[in-house]
């Protein structure tokens, strides 16, 4: 079944074959997203209701316009820590200036992803290069884990970064509530346990293996119901523990946030990278999951329904939101067919705002902490450090460098360290491209490197690989070598420049073979250009500097057959093919 | 003779022939260098004896520790034009602040560059690729000549960019001095003339081509005897013609200018562009010459003199420097053989400033004004946009933002708009990298692109050959381009990847093929490799990437040998060399 349109036929399938799987599947992603959602709002800084109201709209834009079937939209923790942050910049949490912020947030990236997908700009994602993402998913995993010790403690914190927090966390430690204490590490086990434990124990119990796996995802909904029936049942808000209290019963309220340009400015380079991050983390999810049934995903698609889904947040008062790795997978592996299964959780979440709402007045935050902790817990990875280290240095040192500073400084300053030091390594290493010189494999019409292979070179003819692009960080670079060999080697006179690995020649690397041309002349060398490629060959015929190149040919043998008959010595060795010809 | 030690038998080879080479071309140089000096300080908003000193130890410094015999050091336009607009930003021209400012900007460009020298960072200055410093130059220019309406005419303006000056002169057009107008408009006509008439006149008159030419170059000389003996004999200065005044007779102080972090950290960034355009600039003027007698260039060591040069201007009390083109060229022409013409040259500046100080008192600043625009003129290539815009849109569009935000906003603007865009541009093409489907070209062993070349292909094998390292800008292209491709084409049951121009496989492009690896297996499409180079594949060794790879071939023809037998049909054209050998 097509994953993008609903056709007629499509529609009878669907009622025969899809349906059972998407209404199984919203069911368990409902009960996921409950206390998900609360939890995430609460770590956004927000109001229960805000994480709710995050998957009701924004799942329904989704389930219209995006490509994937699977991909479970709605709040997720490492775009609810990077609201937090934007937010706390412009005002104090629980101002209404904050809430105001946040829809903001939700408003402009959601803008900016609608933009970036009409134009077909997804690719702008990729300058978040992997290293960089990953290590800061690691950091802001951590520094989610750590904003959750003052409710799994019961105690006051501040502060948004390592050096704030683990401070104040310690400062405020005698505070603490040993009744929260007791309930949060109660919770915290238990999930933990359910994890591993808890599917086997369901099949032991005489359930099939897949019911089994998807009854242990309950597991969140007996600890929301196990703590607010402990919490009621002994009086426990009286003793200090903190519960979510009111949420307004009903749909989310439909407004347009208050316009306000200065804040709108504020929030323009946090909500950007917001976009960025949510993007790519909802991406990687769908085309994963995607290429499980050979399906593909449209990127620019899925910025526009996530572009419309943010934008359905900002009007009905919700948090920021994107597709999160574990719903979608639960989503998936309940049996997701079609995106159907995403618009049913919205108005099984509706329902639930509706009739369920007073129910959760005696939820624990300690419990929405646990199951923030247990979330962020499969977001750490560790060994992705000194994995991306063995590999390159380069990519290394851009993953520490996000980690450090996202820890240090924060998640803004963090991603940019870390796109900022990427892109300044590469440019450094292209900058200095590798050029190697090459001489004839014997009796071959192959050219190889002379440092790696056995091969026939002449004193009077220097044969220059290049294996780059030549552009304008490296233009100078090849002038300046060549500059430098030909003054060492006086017996010089044809240099070969072998081109089968430029792709581009721009303007800057245009004016300085020029340059280095006026310099060959100049020294009394001949420049030659062999195995150059079309589009590059198209470009260079728009100028006249092929017509002041001396040789150019389809490839280094016949450069080097060209050029024998000019030379002291013929050292030309013919591969075999070539010797029959007569008069080679 | 080496260019670049003077050993005991070079010295006296030096003795017999080069010196008399360097006396003329430094005595050339300092008449060239006493209005030009005193022209580009004023230009700077400096009192004319900081062109002046600049022109003595920083001569001295490069002399000792420069590459380039023939490069000439001192004062230049386009320094002096950036300089103004730094220390106009921190101070009032004409205060001590302003003068202050001048100081620290040769400092810190002095420091940057002696510390890029040492660490051999000289590759950072071609991150200026040659049409935004084309576009930037001739913006330069153009302010320059604006910036001297004021002195031809006689007026006060304000402003430093189009918008500012051009209404600031049209509103003060009234107060035009006629008597300065007429001064100027003759020392203008003067000096266009004697660039392209006075030479062959002095033929004409006896004079040799190369005596002549020299003698030419005394245009400045003339120009300021005869303009300060006009405004002397008609007491000008008394009638409204503003003139030098009175330059402090003897040689320039030795201090260390005022500490001030404040402004240190003001002046910073543009000072670190000053000390790239002034490096450039400098460098790409000795290379052409050093090339024009086989001599090499050590870009590093240039960084070290330049910067060496700089400091010696910021304690002299001098302007910022760095190599000119007009008096490196005369320099080259009247013979300097070796850095010893620079070394004389500050010398004769001094004893000029010891001797003949008082006689420049009534040199009038519009004769200077006239200087600079003549200079100037030389800079401006109006032709290198549509050339650029001709070679390639994207140098085109660099060079026109750098020209148009530099004119409208400020140099320092227009530079970083320059730079900015030209990182984009090649970020943005190198994220859609050139991936050509291949085939084989029948009898050979060949395999060429499908859509320029007669190739045979077979429906069950894909052959992609990617055109571009893959690195993170790039690295989910390729993924969603192949994921795009197989979802199109069912029976395709083997992928090969041709990495014959892949010069690096960096950790995210390696998540990505592991990605693209997970989503062929689980299509049921098996990937293999071809033609991988040494490095990349030295790298992926470092994995278990290659472990999971169905094959890996040294050339394309090994690969589609090895598949052949699994294929339905037997597609592949042996080449004719392969058809002799036994059972291939």
């Amino acid at each position: 079944m097509s994953a993008s349109r609903l056709s007629m036929p499509d529609l009878r399938g669907y009622a025969r074959a899809g349906l059972s799987g998407d209404v199984i599947a919203a069911l368990v992603v409902t009960i996921m997203l409950i206390p998900q959602g609360m939890a995430y709002a609460m770590l956004a800084g927000l109001p229960p209701q805000a994480g709710l109201y995050g998957a009701i709209l924004p799942l329904l834009l989704y389930a219209v316009l995006g490509s994937s079937p699977a991909l479970a939209v709605g709040p997720v923790a490492v775009v609810a820590l990077m609201t937090a942050a934007a937010a706390g910049t412009v005002a104090e949490i629980g101002t209404p200036g904050y809430q105001l912020a946040a829809l903001w947030i939700a408003l402009i990236s959601g803008i900016l992803m609608l933009v970036m997908g009409v134009l077909r700009m997804g690719f702008v994602a990729n300058f978040l290069s992997h290293p960089v993402i990953s290590g800061f998913i690691t950091a802001a995993g951590i520094l989610i884990a750590m904003s959750q010790a003052r409710h799994m403690l019961g105690i006051q914190t501040t502060g948004k970064t390592l050096p704030e927090v683990i401070p104040s966390i310690i400062a405020n430690l005698a505070d603490t509530n040993l009744i929260t204490l007791a309930l949060s590490a109660a919770v915290l086990v238990f999930l933990f346990w359910s994890r591993k434990g808890m599917a086997p124990l369901l099949k032991r119990l005489g359930l099939s293996a897949s019911g089994a796996g998807l009854l242990a995802k309950g597991a969140l909904f007996l600890v929301v119901l196990g703590s607010t029936l402990v919490v009621w049942g002994l009086g426990l808000d009286g003793q200090g523990v903190r519960i979510v209290g009111d949420i307004p019963r009903g749909l989310p309220p439909l407004e347009l946030p208050a316009f306000d340009l200065d804040l709108i400015m504020l929030l323009l380079m946090p909500a950007a990278m917001i976009a960025l991050v949510g993007y790519v983390e909802s991406i990687s999810i769908a085309q994963t999951l995607a290429a499980r049934k050979r399906q593909t995903i449209d990127p620019d698609r899925e910025l526009i329904a996530l572009g419309a889904a943010n934008l359905g947040a900002g009007i009905t008062a919700a948090m920021p939101v994107t597709g999160g790795l574990s719903r979608s997978i639960v989503n998936f592996d309940a049996g997701a067919e079609t995106r159907a299964a995403g618009a049913l959780t919205a108005l099984m979440i509706g329902a639930s705002l509706l009739a369920l709402t007073p129910l959760l007045y005696f939820l624990p935050s300690a419990t929405l902490a646990a199951i923030i902790i247990v979330a962020v817990v499969s977001l750490l990875d560790f060994r992705a450090l000194p994995r991306a280290w063995a590999y390159s240095k380069a990519d290394g040192a851009a993953m520490a460098a996000t980690m450090a500073v996202t820890l240090l400084l924060g998640v803004e300053q963090g991603l940019m360290a870390g796109v900022g030091l990427s892109l300044a390594l590469h440019l450094w290493r292209t900058s200095r491209p590798h050029v190697a010189e090459v001489g004839q494999v014997p009796g071959t019409g192959h050219f190889r490197n002379i440092n790696r292979y056995e091969v026939i070179t002449t004193p009077e003819v220097l044969t220059l690989r290049v294996d780059e692009s030549l552009y304008f960080p490296n233009a100078r670079y090849l002038e300046e070598l060549v500059q430098t060999r030909i003054a060492r080697q006086p017996e010089i006179k044809h240099l070969v420049l072998m081109f089968s690995a430029v792709n581009e020649v721009d303007a800057s690397a245009l004016e300085s073979l020029e340059m280095l041309l006026a310099k060959l002349n100049a020294s009394g060398v001949k420049l030659h250009l062999s195995e150059v490629k079309g589009p590059v060959m198209d470009r260079l015929r728009r100028t006249d500097f092929l017509d002041h190149v001396d040789g150019l040919y389809l490839t280094q043998y016949d450069a080097m057959e060209a050029l024998a008959p000019e030379l002291t010595r013929d050292t030309l060795a013919r591969p075999r093919e070539e010797r029959r010809k007569p008069g080679a």
